[in-house]
């Protein structure tokens, strides 16, 4: 027997699509998105729009009222079991009188995994998981990171040319690629929990660091400057516009006390560098499901050296810069083919002039 | 009055996908295709197979016989007005009986240039030029440079990871791209006049520069080593496998007898490299269209910066290959962002895991 048919992938491609809408706006909980339905006539459908907001089933249940009896509920992650900011969805599907409940994935949050699906059964609800959980899982790439691995999903922005170079040996890099391209980044950076820099761009371009897509309602993403020696301080725009700004430091330092600005130490290595694992384990901490970098070579070098670089999201301009310019990535140590980085291209496509390549450790 | 309506267009693209099945068989001549029509109604197609052979229109017109009477014609390129190695199409077409000639494009081929159409209009045909003009220069993009330029078009192959990097320090570069990319370089080389490289590529890589497609009949290639003092002759690999081999050498030098091997002097610049605007006058003096160059990055930032890199093809890797390895292109002498080569990304696509780029000059 197969267990899902058209009618189930399709709603639950919509309830997919309904999750993502709260992109910008849920974290640090997942995106879950709910349609309920008698065979393909949807009566309700839902998503989670922001954390200690009510859950995808609350809505698509108030929607679909009476209709909900002996329906099927399509859901992207597991209902939760548990008293948290809200009652347990999966006792609010059970009183709806929902006969069968098909899950993309389980939830591994602690206080959920399985416990949902378990309760629903235990009612004598049929429950089938598995449906379309690639895209689900994908979907929550930052926050199941978070909980499955104790650190965000970090995807690393670079821009470059044909010719793989990021910056004149001036340092001059305004602008590389067009605007299409740089509006297609902020909406990147609104979907990051934080947008993360080194010291080095700090002084070199006195950043922003914000999200500010043309439209739409975002929460604004947590700004980290990596500063060791906190030498940027003098540098203010990165404290700027609204959003909060976190410096991580030397634990050998005492941080001072300056507005608009949080500060935390993290452990250096031997080298003076930061140990960038327990950087990351400490965003992760601080409920960041997703880091998006925009750093110098140097940077973003020593996380895909690490294994940070979960994925790179790379702007390319049609053009040459030469061989003196610099390069897109530096210090990876690289001498034969054997080492070079294996990598998968899962999305391309032309945005304006420029190129968007993602890509993914293979 | 629109001059042309849908029939027109359609017929007219029948014919430019009709002459471009000769890409590989019909230079040092320009790839023509006609289609003979009333209405929509097809009565007879054809295109320049050889070049030697029946052009387009003979095809065409057996095909249709007493059906030309009336008919109109399309035809991607003027009909020629001169006796050649054939005589001339545009008699032909009026002695079939044709009414009507819709023409992509004149010929600026000297003893065409216009008297093609002044022979149909004298005889009370309608011509009616300039349908999809676009597409049929680009069709015959080797063939116009030929003619109007004195010079073949120039298509430059690299290929590199994505941090625009094509061998390491060590020189080790096998195999930066996988094996739909290799094919897909065989199908360029093989409707390429020439395949030209230089004398550091013959000495590293002891290329075979071969056409060697999966299948379809071709042209072999002539085979152009750039080897001013003739330092690569010991280099056997590129002599053999059927096609002619032609060594450009400093004038200063004799040329000694190889076989399978022509020898031509060609003018030195005060640095002792070759004056690559020669060297593209010599080839289409010998009547080579479309130039493919697969060269190290010397030689390739040479052609781009005399300005003779007409489109660049770029096989991109997933790979990150680090910023020691080699550059793609070498001696751009760029310092400044206003100085930077601005290009066109014409088209984008993934070749297996491997993504192809084409670009031109802006």
């Amino acid at each position: 027997m197969r267990p899902f048919n058209a009618t189930d992938h399709l709603l639950m491609a919509r309830a997919l699509r309904l999750a993502e809408r709260a992109a910008w706006t849920t974290r640090p909980n997942p995106m879950v998105g709910c349609v309920i339905a008698h065979g393909d006539e949807v009566v309700g459908e839902g998503w989670h729009q922001r954390a200690g907001g009510p859950h995808a089933e609350v809505f698509a249940l108030r929607q679909a009222g009476e209709r909900a009896r002996g329906a099927t509920a399509y859901v992207t992650l597991e209902p939760c079991a548990h008293y948290g900011r809200t009652p347990p969805c999966a006792l609010a599907l059970i009183e709806a009188g929902v006969t069968r409940v098909v899950a993309a994935m389980g939830d591994p949050f602690p206080d959920v995994d399985g416990g949902g699906f378990a309760l629903l059964r235990q009612a004598g609800i049929e429950v089938a998981v598995g449906l379309m959980g690639d895209k689900a899982r994908e979907l929550n790439r930052g926050f199941l990171s978070r909980i499955e691995r104790g650190r965000p999903f970090v995807r690393i922005k670079l821009a470059g040319s044909l010719d793989g170079r990021t910056a004149m040996a001036n340092g001059q890099s305004k602008w590389i690629t067009g605007e299409a391209a740089r509006a297609d980044v902020q909406q990147w950076r609104a979907r990051a929990g934080a947008i993360l820099t080194g010291a080095a761009t700090v002084l070199a371009d006195d950043p922003l660091l914000t999200a500010r897509p043309a439209s739409g309602e975002f929460l604004p993403p947590l700004r980290v400057v990596l500063d060791a020696q906190l030498r940027t301080l003098q540098c203010a725009r990165v404290r700027e516009g609204g959003a909060t700004t976190l410096y991580l430091h030397d634990p050998a330092l005492t941080a001072p006390v300056l507005e608009r600005a949080e500060f935390a130490a993290s452990p250096l290595l031997a080298d003076g560098r930061f140990d960038l694992q327990a950087v990351m384990a400490l965003l992760g901490e601080r409920g960041i499901n997703e880091v998006h970098v925009e750093a110098g070579p140097t940077l973003c070098g020593a996380l895909l050296k690490a294994g940070l670089a979960d994925e790179m999201l790379l702007y390319v301009a049609p053009l040459l810069m030469g061989d003196s310019a610099k390069p897109l990535l530096a210090g990876l140590g690289i001498e034969t083919m054997a080492q070079a980085v294996r990598l998968e291209v899962i999305d391309a496509r032309m945005l304006g002039k420029d190129l968007r390549l993602r890509f993914r450790p293979e």
